[in-house]
């Protein structure tokens, strides 16, 4: 159970309603998760979270599939249930296939393996890649 | 400095060597990263973990760029200095740009922001979200 | 459902039953957590872990309320779903309020954000921030 | 070293200067952090990060100390080098003296400590503690 | 609920079937786990990972009991419920009694704490622990 | 360098010296890490640490080779490169062998994966697994 009240449409200020009226314009659907309600107890924290995300998720020089795997990802290695969950399900709307996922998850898991790997050895970076960009 | 002594191609075994020539084959380079030399301290772990990495990072239902953004963004969440610096590296030879890497790390950014703002307010996950897939 | 054997106060030895009479005088209360409970299944760690605590979240160069809010804010950047709760709860009794709440939150979240981006661009320190303190 | 060029205010664009002018306005210095000028090679992210920055921090109902040092918390709880040495010394001009950065490290260190003990004894929440805000 | 869909061993394909029946002959059991339906769903995932645990967790410079515990303490570290649970009860089938587990999350717990006032204060590597090993 | 002042033996205080004697005596050593002279900083935190870290680390229930390969798994887990080099130097000294560390680091690694394709598929815990202890 959420640790702050939820806000429902219905009893929200107008400047929440704003936020949840994009929400759900830009999403195309007719309903806000349970992550914008939480939020929405402190509406500035809301309104930035959403414009960020907003900005951050549209299409650009990255595809919105790529940025939902990414997303999807990150996630997984922070074990956050909430978010493992609702980004899987935007990844599977925007195309993600079943092989697509399977294989993901497997980049996912060897970089948590390598990534303990290089941190549990210490190892050095090598000077070639610190090549200046 | 690695807590390993790191093998290097002169001094290594045969099958460590088998390894080394099937990395430089694989990425087409003459040299073998600093993560490979110190795993040859233990020449199972070698082995076993280049061919996960080799099978993992193939062409498949993911291109291999994608597969070098989404390690890179691992790494990143992870704080591995190595593994970023690594597959920064890999991700730009393998075409990402410098707008492509802008705009991962924004989305790394707000997976990691959103993933806090999730458990911090323990939001529940909504039914529909679990719809069987 | 915790992976040991919870510890009630009617069964519990008396090194547990002083640890437990403890908690509850200093916590003016009359009830011990299920986090107690299950620490009590090995008596030292039980202890130790307490005397540590209640040295550790005393009033002194920082008050109660802003001990209870980072332990709070540890707790979401680790996604620990008990302590996350009992510390929210903890810290509300402290005086913690919704707007308080909301900001803390909004810190927590971005300082997970900025930390991946300093982590994951391998940013340098500043020389002027390594100034002897 | 950073993995992106860094950019500097004599070579940046009119977007970026504008941005490091009100970094620079802001925090009544004359100089702009290697955080910032990494994050300057994308800079809808310099802008957008910063914005947040400025707003999150900003003096409400948490002031700015408390603001910084739950950054701090943060920042050491995922091992954040270059922002456990930004924040350690943004706190300290905000005010944090050695007694209160002594027992803001116990506090983080405690609850790292308790956040594993809870979840290494998967101990369940209990019901008081989820008692509706 | 897994994001996937577990695969039971009537509807297993041939190769899906043949990792199942060494998982249930390795490990002496005629059930296979959740974890390894869920990895199902992606075969060539599973039957790696399968290969990898199998031969990671085979008696060699450690014997199986150690290895448990160690596996217990990462997944602890982490927050991962599942292999907490998981890990637990098959370390207690090797042998792990109520005093070792104690000890166990008491070492676990002071690493966590300890790394984070390590990683808190920026303690510099002592030269004589980098002596070459 | 460390964000706070280390604190040399020569002036330490009479409390701080207490601390530093008995860790040398314990430690048959005639030098004391980086670690605690930064910790000395805030002298009831060396002190409580110390005492933590001296009862937990001694035999019991787990020898001290034993406790200190988990630590060195906690401290790669967590990416703290001071305590991966120092618990790898104190895991030497209490017998781990090359093969026994790499073994160990197979371990650390297959965990961080698994543990994150656990919670990347969100596997639910089965029921066997949750049985009573």
């Amino acid at each position: 159970m959420a640790t702050v009240k939820s806000i429902e449409y219905a009893e929200a200020s107008a400047e929440v309603r704003a936020v949840y009226d994009d929400i759900m314009a830009t999403r195309k659907t007719d309903r806000v998760n349970n992550f914008w309600k939480a939020l929405a107890s402190h509406p500035p924290t809301l309104r930035r979270t959403w414009e960020s995300i907003k900005a951050v998720m549209a299409p650009g020089a990255l595809d919105p599939l790529t940025k939902e795997m990414v997303y999807l990802a990150v996630s997984a290695t922070n074990g956050c249930d909430y978010c493992t969950t609702s980004h899987t399900a935007s990844a599977r709307r925007a195309g993600m296939t079943d092989a697509m996922l399977g294989e993901l998850m497997a980049v996912v898991g060897m970089a948590n393996e390598t990534n303990r790997l290089a941190d549990g050895y210490q190892v050095e970076i090598d000077d070639q890649l610190r090549a200046a960009p």
